[in-house]
């Protein structure tokens, strides 16, 4: 057999089989910073129903980020960065995990069961890989590639929130900056972070619980800089906190940014 | 300004742009291992026009590695693999480089001058970061995730020939296996390969020379074993050369990853 990508995924899925392509917004003339939000959404396209869940649980944070995609413009806003984001909830796929990952298209998120991810066929994973997965990385490739290929040396920040309580536990952090294998940015982030916002390297979560995968991906090969930057989402809930903390967090990320550039 | 990536390709080639997808070819039902060949075509698209180059250049193997698809073909019946090769020359883009490395788009390759190369602009570089490299990267990243979402573990093997004479200078070495960080797979392979062929580890480049690019982005981020192998283009030279070095090397691969399978 011999065919183009997109001759096999309309021979494996149907004529009808649309990518979800992730959205691309850009602030300014192109530049160095890229940001990506990849649990920007809570949206369960058509094809995937309702997976079983209650509306609440399609609201709840572990369809998605809540505020993290506010969070994100504001912040490409004001660092005049590229902004790449998801528009499927994590619960069809984590963006955020590889294709073999159990967590990928989970069966159960949190204190959460979710029907539609029982036992999923190996067509239905293989649906959710090239409809959501792939689209996402390609988009994300595409934008650094081009950005190298001007000359320029793109940086990496995923924009992630999370949830105050967490299987019954408060958490005190505010601010996680987690880095991968390359700590660079991920330090100097720390370094100039707000003194008023409680500020934790490699929290609530690190690399060795399997989160950075989307930094190890886009950034690792080309060896850019990069940082995955975790907000708690009761400080983004509104407009008004959006916008706070995109006004402490954008001088302290050009702080962070300027370092690198005198290395 | 707010778009897909497809607008943004429209609005910055034009309407008529289409990319250069690779060619993915499948020899027997969907396995672990995957071969690659970039330098699979020596074809440059009406796009490109000669580049400025002689015929008798245009089918030197600064355009291509002649014998390396139709090897790469007939190993991947023998080891019944998937293969994605390209369909356009490394003088438009050489697929195994970044897209800021001089040698993506050579102005000058071994002894030749390129005058279709000199002095790219932006939007030349963007071009043919869009057209080229990104859809190679794009199916070689879509076959791997695929096999990884039916809990296959990849393997990744690049396919190169080089030319006997190099700057003036003969070559030795018949046959080379390369590796980036993970020497894996690169050492069981010189380990079961056929004591007929001057085989050699890094040779006759080796990742210092920058030449393990594919293996870098595409096996790396997963940890996926692989190599890349280098055969003298005189050996394959034609369909009975291919044929013979096919049945020499089948073997030694298959032993190769048979000894990674019981590791």
């Amino acid at each position: 057999m011999t065919g183009t990508v997109s001759e096999d995924v309309a021979a494996e899925f149907g004529a009808d089989f649309a990518p979800h392509t992730a959205q691309i917004e850009t602030f300014g003339p192109i530049g160095r910073v890229l940001l990506l939000c990849e649990h920007a959404s809570n949206h369960i396209p058509a094809e995937w129903g309702d997976l079983g869940l209650s509306q609440a649980e399609r609201l709840a944070h572990i369809a998605w980020d809540p505020g993290a995609l506010a969070l994100a413009r504001a912040l490409a806003a004001r660092l005049q960065a590229g902004l790449i984001h998801a528009g499927v909830s994590r619960l069809v796929y984590d963006l955020n995990r590889p294709p073999h990952h159990p967590g990928a298209m989970p069966e159960q998120s949190e204190i959460y069961h979710i029907p539609g991810n029982q036992n999923l066929s190996p067509k239905a994973r293989l649906a959710r890989v090239a409809g959501v997965y792939l689209p996402f990385h390609a988009a994300a490739h595409s934008q650094i590639a081009r950005r190298m290929a001007l000359g320029l040396r793109p940086v990496l920040i995923t924009i992630h929130s999370f949830t105050p309580v967490y299987h019954g536990a408060p958490r005190a952090v505010e601010f996680g900056v987690i880095h991968d294998a390359d700590a660079r940015l991920a330090t100097a982030i720390v370094k100039h972070a707000p003194a008023n916002l409680n500020t934790q390297l490699n929290e609530p979560y690190a690399a060795k619980d399997g989160v950075t995968h989307m930094l190890k991906m886009q950034a690792g090969p080309y060896g850019l800089a990069n940082a995955m930057l975790e907000i708690r989402n009761d400080l983004i809930a509104d407009a008004a906190g959006v916008a706070a903390m995109a006004d402490l967090l954008a001088p302290c990320l050009q702080a962070a940014l300027a370092e690198l550039e005198v290395e």
